[in-house]
């Protein structure tokens, strides 16, 4: 277990109660707090059924013992005062950000760190002012944290060298995949991946070279299968005899001339967007949206259900 | 059951054998050639390991009858004469494909169809100067064929536009999931995507902003899970409340930053290709590739049997 023991969630949303039951799983003491009354009060709610679901797929044995760890707190000091560590998870705006760090800088222990979920907003862009500023970073799950383990760190100018290497060990005992981001790029690593392939995707859609449907195809009945246990560096260093270096000098100019026919970049049309809008809900109603998400969770349950059975 | 009932393979070596296995599997007679005597000899032990390998994974019930349905033919007229369908998977290189699509050509029948497993020549590189032209395309599998069921359908402009939609449902019957490729586009659709997400890591990995092993995890343990079940198009529209139409009008601007920031690409240097070569080869020493790439294979094994046991 981590030397963080006791983890503050600031914003109870989606992803504040999906990291409030990913510190209370590894047996952090977890605090809860959240502006909004309304969310606070359904918050263990909420926790509890994200817990059930995980114990339907087997992923967890037990439900009472995490909820039992996880306490509502009624103001935001209440729940950040005694944190080893704060996850803060409200509203991406800048402005909202400002203003619940400065309020967190102002509660929280001078040993204390603050991770944001900010998923695009660089911490410099609102820890800056803060007296205890070298304390913030950015902590970028993905949604949801308790199934999909990555966490992106990525430090402000500012941020305590000595913060990476103990976050990163702390979040790998809380059952995450930390990996850290050396400087503030914009989409850091995870959506830069994803948009370089999402542009790729929509240019050879807009070009008419195949359907929506087929080019998710070629991701999830092709490059995905790999992808979901090893990445891309790896698949190429065992998809050549001599490895990553052998596969380099056989394909790179391939993927150059790739890259060169790119070189032009256009935004997504609004024509391609409304095409593939189209072919979307012709494969799935607008009405039916939830219910495929929800289809879309238990998958990721019973897909990770499986990673972890599987010898590394 | 496709009805192609009988199938020839030209080119036993890997990727022949595995489509021979993936024919035979599903039911069809498989007639099996190689100019290489000795690479036809070794083809059904080969065929049998592949298969026994299967069975462990829980894959296949049976060995001995998807076996006794395939047989090595010593000329390429006695394995292509009577097929429906003729899957050719020799080097990949114009002049070996022209020369012997040039025999397939002569030897068989006038209503066949003959695919290449070509991965990147268009099969109008090869095939122009054909007396039933009109009967050949590219049919791209990834490899091994038989985990990793994609299979991309690239018509050569003289192609027979009928011959897309037989192929397609045959491919299926087959137990592949096949697209098609509208035009014959230089990377066809898989290793276009695969090329974008390769070129942002190898760019980010170059600015120093990550390790390869970051890199790795950013998609084995984030980006991966979905992608195993679900293409980019799905994820997205999941990932708004109002499908992929909000998601784009939220999302797209920052996207479209990130194909500006890579406008002008640059190869894949040297140094980068060298650093990662030794970050890859700390992990895993050189002497044990054919090892880990066991290990991919069963792991591939592994998640195609639990993706089957899913509901869509």
């Amino acid at each position: 277990m981590s030397a963080l023991k006791t983890v503050a969630i600031v914003g109870a949303g989606l992803v504040g109660s999906g990291w409030a039951l990913v510190f209370a799983r590894a047996g952090a003491a977890v605090r809860v707090y959240d502006a909004d009354a309304s969310l606070r009060a359904r918050a263990p709610a909420r926790i509890r059924q994200m817990l059930q679901d995980m114990q339907g797929a087997g992923l967890i044995a037990d439900v009472e013992a995490p909820l039992s760890r996880i306490t509502i707190c009624d103001t935001l000091p209440e729940a950040v005062g005694a944190a080893d560590y704060i996850q803060e998870s409200v509203l991406e705006r800048v402005d909202v950000k400002t203003a619940v760090c400065t309020e967190i800088d102002a509660a929280m222990r001078a040993d204390a760190i603050c991770g944001s979920s900010s998923s695009g907003i660089p911490a410099s862009a609102f820890t800056e002012g803060l007296a205890k500023r070298n304390r913030f970073l950015v902590a970028h799950p993905v949604n949801p944290p308790h199934l999909v383990p990555l966490v992106e760190l990525v430090p402000a100018p500012w941020t305590d060298a000595g913060i990476l290497p103990q976050l990163r060990q702390a979040m790998e005992g809380w059952g995450q995949a930390p990996i850290v981001v050396n400087a503030e790029i914009e989409g850091f690593i995870l959506n830069r991946l994803q948009g370089a392939l999402l542009n790729e995707a929509w240019a050879l859609y807009e070009a008419g070279l195949a359907s929506a449907k087929d080019i998710d195809l070629t991701v999830s009945k092709g490059l995905g299968l790999r992808w979901a246990f090893m990445g891309p560096f790896e698949t190429i260093d065992l998809n050549a005899p001599g490895g990553i270096a052998d596969y380099s000098a056989r394909l790179a100019p391939l993927y150059h001339n790739i890259a060169v026919s790119r070189a032009n970049p256009q935004p997504w049309s609004q024509k391609a967007i409304s095409s593939a809008e189209t072919e979307r809900r012709e494969t799935l109603p607008a009405d039916k949206l939830q219910e495929r998400t929800d289809w879309r969770n238990r998958r990721l349950m019973a897909l990770v259900a499986h990673l972890r059975a599987q010898p590394e």
